[in-house]
């Protein structure tokens, strides 16, 4: 008889890896290909994000330095100043999180353009963004009832609470572009396994 | 017609998405028990891990610290000595990430139970863990050719390069522990919101 | 003959010194005092700052750990939601730092109270304060020419460029704050010790 | 009558002050002149450092970036594999931090440039170096009475616990570095804020 423990891991697991199938399916394809044309045209990439989403946009960020892309996290040490023709992606699922709607305010001011990886694209975070890619997906500031992407959300307040579909479909969804850019420039795993740290 | 890059990112989410659903179902049902139990009953949770896999290790952390449960980063500003009775969790897809396992090493010695999330039951991490979670994966030291778990890994060299697979499984996997706790523990979303950092 | 390049390491180390002992003799005894109080009665500490200003905040942060006061920084992994009653300190030089600033806008309409690290009481930060800690300097938004602190200020633009002065003198300040609590609390260099990270 | 808080508080500071001047004194001209060198012809440089000894490494870090010299800091997102004719730079007081030291073996296995910054020259971190730069300064592993440098200790185990004394003056000892390395590069205080981070 299987443990009842591991029952309910498994469930969750099936329905973050249902919920991922979905976002794939509905994914618009003019806005993933302005993504990859603006990532592609970019002089420099600087990502930010809070919590969780911060978490997502530095995997991000890793993997596109293993490609060879310019690219720094906003409140790192080495982080230089944005500049324009700098591209500028901020990672929130209820595209409302403060500080990182301020720093788009401001990196928008400075000439960059900015890619909003949002679930709202009538947001704070959205409307001002020059690439949008919508992800549906419950985030965290939503109670079960206003939950507008009903039809893909299902019960799952307790199995993903919070924003855990948008983070981890968000990080699914780029880790997509990361194979798609891998493509596009010609680069094997092995390129990237040569930029990768060898102190850790 | 759908634009070619939209679906090579699809075709990447989905291969993601399935590995995550075979992950699941070879869980070892000892090893998701004998964890959650571990977590339940230590004191305080420490984590470490590097790169991506140091970013799914704080996402976990984030929400221990939501479900109420006393969780450190090894390696943050504010992270105590660690002690006996503290439960160490290091994630490491090869279990042989040098500073990860030096750093595991030392918390054995101090006496903490160690966890260990990892592709490798017979690696360095593996063989000090107190507690194994083994998720199938192919990760990042490996080339194609010496991938032990083929049947689980397809040709996704390209699609998923490096320790992608394992890091999202670990993640996901982990995600499916914070929901058994929320069983276990009682917690609605709302426990865990209202511990949710205000100021991002 | 001594070497040129040590000579001017040396003369820099020495304006710096003398900075601080400067400042040192300056600080307002009941700014000093209404601080310590404020640490004393909170009943958590949150710290925030951009930059080196940040790492200042952050030294000081794991200070009070070691003391036994129960701290967090923004932005890290396991910072819960900021309360009532909670005391927010923000380090920053020239009091404007955006998203601080912001942060601590948030903190304030939380109810927590707010401290200022700063060297212009009358910047938006020091508006705002619940707490004043004024540490003259020249901050990395001045010139030359506008520098309202010229008598503590000498011509160190380029031998402590940038908010280097306050920064430092910020760091060595709380380091003071940190002696002094140690005094109040009757705690000993070995009770600090015995909460030192033990995983480095 | 002065407030004895802030007489505390300021005696502190002076102490601090009077050792970063006495360290000043006593600088190895050549110990400073190689390492200088060593920063100027490097392809990139890497710094490391636990706990405050990590801010300190870091505080170093974002000054090269201003600088305009290719920096890395060990365990952010965006750092790359280190590489042959690299520089690595280590600081921690007492040249045994496990982590910084298993980390500078690695690094010199690659065959980057090793610099110690420490109190120690005869430590695990001090003998792997090829550059040493020796800041007398009691360390926190240390009790007052086998303290080798007393004479520039005085009593200050409460007025400057632990890693006081060493992270301070190791933090200004690296900004006289920096003042030394504008006037080299011949770059003005408004070249290094042009680069200086503008999201923050």
């Amino acid at each position: 008889m299987p443990e009842p423990d591991v029952l309910e891991v498994h469930r969750a697991m099936r329905e973050i890896a249902n919920q991922i199938l979905k976002v794939s399916n509905v994914l618009d394809g003019k806005q993933v290909d302005d993504f990859i044309q603006a990532l592609l045209k970019a002089k420099r990439v600087f990502v930010i994000g809070a919590g969780r989403s911060g978490l997502v946009a530095k995997a991000f960020a890793m993997r596109l330095m293993h490609l060879g892309i310019d690219t720094y996290v906003i409140g790192e040490t080495i982080t230089p100043a944005l500049r324009e023709g700098d591209l500028f992606i901020a990672v929130s699922g209820s595209g409302e999180t403060n500080l990182t709607v301020r720093a788009a305010e401001i990196a928008k001011k400075i000439g960059s353009k900015i890619v909003a990886i949002t679930s709202y694209p009538n947001s704070s975070l959205g409307k001002i963004a020059d690439y949008l890619v919508v992800l549906p997906g419950r985030v965290k500031t939503e109670s079960t009832t206003d939950f507008v992407h009903r039809e893909l959300a299902g019960e799952y307040a307790s199995l993903a609470p919070l924003g855990t579909m948008f983070e981890i479909t968000a990080l699914v969804f780029l880790d997509g572009i990361v194979a798609n850019l891998m493509t596009k420039l010609g680069k094997k795993e092995e390129d990237l396994r040569a930029r990768h740290a060898t102190i850790e």
